[in-house]
């Protein structure tokens, strides 16, 4: 399966989170568990585009998702918010992370 | 150094770079020293605000630089497009690469 998200016509809306993961959970097994769960929680959403994500040895990451509209992004944070894998994944996994939501105006792709 | 870009206050731009390494260079000394001036070279570009950057073991990576407005990412292109540096490394370091352009319209940070 392709690490690449799909390059849809712009416009769409990018959700880029970076993330510090704590030292104990950063490679663990049930962190794992629980991105995955997210990924595939996400991908069951109205508008989901895609995703790609990231992270090295330090346990820095970064994830971005691909949404079709706002209003897609809106009802994914609303499912989030009342859902205990979030509320896990910030107080057991992540030092610190940052949000931002970001309208894709223009895209492209280059390979080999 | 924070591996985080700083939150100004929204509106500005993100420029998410997705890319696949070519396994023979993914990790090399030279992939790293040109990397790092890559970066040191946008930071001395007018409007430049940060960028965040991770890269995992398999060589999957996704560096995302923040700027003020369109006119420093063009600004920024032109530059590239001139310079050796980014036409050595298309070539030589990816396999594959997206490039997207998008407008953060709101952002937020959380730490422990």
């Amino acid at each position: 399966m392709s690490r690449f998200a799909p390059l849809p016509e712009p416009p769409y809306y990018a959700v880029i989170f970076a993330s510090q993961a704590a030292p104990s959970d950063s490679t663990s097994d049930d962190y794992g568990a629980t991105a995955a769960r997210m990924v595939a929680l996400a991908a069951q959403q109205p508008g989901y585009l895609g995703v790609e994500s990231t992270r090295d040895a330090s346990g820095f990451g970064i994830t971005v998702s691909y949404w079709r509209d706002e209003a897609s992004i809106a009802a994914w944070k609303a499912d989030l918010e009342h859902a205990a894998v979030r509320d896990a994944g910030r107080e057991r996994f992540y030092e610190r992370y940052t949000l931002r939501v970001a309208k894709v105006e223009r895209a492209y792709g280059w390979s080999r």
